[in-house]
């Protein structure tokens, strides 16, 4: 379902090519300063416009349809309204019969019986984390009364971790029509020791839910993640040596037994290529029956990792703030 | 907390030292035939008694207090408990003030105030899983009835893919009185097209959960996972080659938008060492306020990775048992 | 929280002088064919209009801002948007220091800390059950897959169960600038037998979770109910008189157990007089300190139960929607 | 399902005449003493031993199963076992083809297709109800931080109200091998105002959830109920008359919009007569296909709400836990 959350819950809505789209938030303490500039600065991360991204443009202007008064959130639901504003949907129709590989197209289908709004993968376009990224701007002023500060940023892209040649990966992958992916960090300080319950509740069980809820997530790991398999347990414990629970290192990324023991958070995920390539693809054709080349015209991000950042880290806040008292 | 699930509902209890431990499961259909028989394959994967493993013995007979009837379950509650038998709850006391590094024991301490149980572990203790385990006994009857197949196994130990060399390697933690971690795969075969929801019940966000919920286990990925981002778009998509979908490479895990699309699932785990060590470590004790050295007597696993498959096919199983219709 | 239900899930916000309200509805079968139009004759039902009811007009035209496409639900979230329009918020500040007695004003107040919206009641105003009965609207078409059919009826107004006096009683209330209120009745033909779950989602507990969210209701009862206890069981007891289960008589309500059986569900509630009134009241004054006469201009419904038939129906119809399969 | 609530969760689990029953009760705050005498009173309350209730005895001995260390919650699942000791299971056989009238036999039946242990009613019995006071006991024990107190008493048994005649009203029941019913009060001081939510978590709509989870309720009204529809708005308003919230009147019931208003709690819950007679009854035979007469013979409580105060008591404790900070 398209809910999470019991403290601090959000309800997404919406389709790439419909209405709008928007996230319902619920748990949100009254008396949080709020208005529409607060958003500004994690949808414009969020945007396209860089190299390597969909030269589709929207405005992404949030309209609070609720839950806002003079300034300040009342405690009752906040909703979170985006219109589409750009959608060119003639591009999709052909992709009814000609699923697209490695993308939502046919599953969809399957599912919803042939109804779903393919249009732009409808309500599996990445588009949808709009509402994410907007509720995570709410999250981390939850959090930021807590001392909790929370910030991604991407550390390899093509298999590239050296930053310099970045632009040149993407250049190379938006000339061959193609398109790469990459790898994110994401860092919490200040989350205190004790937030977080076991087993189910672990902050790794909540947090990788909402991770792996992104389009095009298909890794994550905390701490030293998959390393620490080639480690000994003298080499990868994390000695504490003080009073406050600092340890010498940080194999853990913070978290013992799926609680948080006071020091950062660290976590990685790896984010796919997009699928959606302009270059030639082999895919069945449901009406020929046959394997065929499909050519998707459309507008694509050569590179989503470069989009992700801030939606990994709304991700985190949203998790995190599910531990809030 | 405790318990996960809608459809198919595990509540899990119980500590190491305690009088017992176990599960209430809810949602389970009636008719599945049942019996303590049943359990005994799968609790046996995971007892201990291989080197390597703990030289703690426990018969882990389960007991099913409700639920079964006539052979059968009735629908109702299905509870399973475990009682411990093999306590050496002495070996625990001083920890309390000298917390093991990289264990629960400290963030337990607080987030308890100091009231939970502390022997082996408590709550914390990996033995907690007999609940899980029972609980996927369960659930892996549930999908047989798709014909879904559900297998783990290992992948590497102690940095070594090569099986041929993983006792050794065993050996050389055990005489070091040290741990290794390891990486553990599980596939689940059959899985219907169509599984899923997007978003938050993707398949990916509701396994990771339960994946992240196992103690130890700090990396999941699926499909190629991390080895995706460094891949082209046309590397990594998987061309779809026949009506009932399936493609020519797997480098989804078998799940696109969060819903399966009748491949097969692929996920890895990586299990770290266990921090439980009989070398001696640094920790802060809390009495004397200073680093000192600790040395954890008590019985440990030296490669709880040995044990951790069939932990992970029940997380699977119960999962997936979340989609079933 | 402001969500309900699992399977099928709806998420309400909004305020009585905001920008809007609405639903989102989760788990909503694709396929099922919708448009504005279906709404029309439930909204109108809930609409003022009539003797008795406010003369704040509203045109309550739903938008449908996703899960919508080509005249079919997607499957995806379906969220319908109410724009408010005829609001005059000046007539509620002086609430503020002056709470409203039996009214939200003061608790909302204390909860939400001063901030939360109180014009109109905010979010605690009987027009967010326009959310409620756009999701019923929903709702009734997937039992209507069923043959299930769902309706309320007023049975007393004002202590009047002779409907040719409702008219009079009505009249009296609005000119003694006073509200009355009203016994409701709702029956559904038509749920299958076994519908339902033992103890905490007993049909019953499902259904009155739903009932006493609607605002006013303060007395719920399924069949005989209250006069059920002064019956003995052998006059209280529904024989059995056909193997498809009907009863002879309807005590139950349709339900034992918490499950259906297959007869009617029959159940009635009590609607407050509405708590807004133009004529003078006793109240504390928080600036004053002292209890003060108000008179709360306003507009306001002297008969709120009028309109209250087709919020039952849908809270009915939601929580059934929960058991469908 | 048989699990309740997110901050204080419970899940029950057991049959009548299985090996045992009880409650798993998660989100218990760690510190709390606890230990098998404290649930002695409450369960003592719900034992049956009083003219008028079943012959059969039970000790009702309590175990601590998990949760408890050295007499204090832990913070972990608290899990409460009964076992079963008196069981008759000879005497249910026969209802398999010939069901009790207005009991769950038939509906068990159906929905578990004939899976379900029907020996004494199986999960549907009323001693599932143990596990409800257990978790009752610790919730009150929440409360208890808070001030709360709750009380329920009997209002009226077989349509009496006077006490003295009650002793008589259960004899002649008990002598026509007949069952009479009761009215129930319960009340609950010291709730801070501001607790609960509106709609769907209102306070009313939590607790009915679980008053009508409890077998034999057919009807719960707040505070002054189904009386008020016979009111204006003028005599059912409660005047606020002090700085605290305390007003004049209570029809309220201490609730305005779902949220605690700081005076006391007050509620009535209808209990039906048990259906479970020992006097010839007609109800449908499946083997012969016709109308027959049914003589159950078993052990019967002829006014089982003589039992229920406390078990009222505990549905209060359990719903109002979930709002305590």
């Amino acid at each position: 379902m398209n809910t999470f959350g019991t403290k601090f819950r959000i309800s997404i809505f919406g389709e790439s090519h419909g209405q709008g789209l928007g996230v319902v938030i619920d748990g949100v303490p009254a008396g949080l300063p709020i208005g529409i500039a607060d958003f500004e600065a994690d949808l414009s991360r969020r945007r396209s416009g860089a190299k390597g991204t969909t030269p589709r443009k929207e405005s992404d202007l949030p309209e609070l349809v609720s839950g806002e008064f003079n300034g300040y959130t009342t405690g009752a639901p906040l909703t979170v309204l985006f219109r589409n504003e750009n959608t060119l949907s003639g591009d999709y129709s052909h992709l009814v019969k000609h699923p697209r590989p490695s993308h939502a197209d046919r599953v969809a289908k399957i599912k919803y019986n042939g109804y779903n709004d393919y249009r732009g993968g409808g309500h599996f376009s990445g588009r949808v984390t709009l509402g994410l990224v907007a509720a995570g701007v709410v999250a981390k002023k939850i959090l930021a009364r807590y001392g909790i500060r929370i910030s991604a940023s991407i550390k390899e892209l093509g298999g590239i971790t050296d930053p310099s040649r970045w632009d040149s990966v993407i250049e190379d992958a938006v000339k061959g029509l193609d398109s790469i992916g990459g790898i994110i960090e994401c860092r919490a300080a200040g989350v205190p020791a004790g937030w977080g319950e076991p087993f189910f509740d672990s902050v790794e069980s909540v947090l990788s839910h909402l991770f792996f809820s992104v389009p095009a997530v298909k890794g994550v790991e905390f701490g030293r993640g998959f390393a620490s398999a080639a480690l000994r347990g003298s080499e990868n414990n994390d000695p504490i040596i003080s009073a406050d629970g600092k340890t010498l290192t940080n194999n853990a990324g913070g978290i013992n037994g799926g609680i948080a023991n006071g020091n950062d958070f660290m976590a990685l995920f790896e984010v796919n290529p997009t699928p959606c390539l302009s270059s030639p693809q082999h895919t069945w054709n449901e009406e020929t029956g046959s394997v065929e080349t499909l050519v998707v015209r459309g507008r694509h991000d050569a590179c989503i990792a470069l989009r992700a950042p801030v939606v990994i880290e709304a991700a985190m806040a949203i998790g995190l703030a599910q531990f809030s008292i």
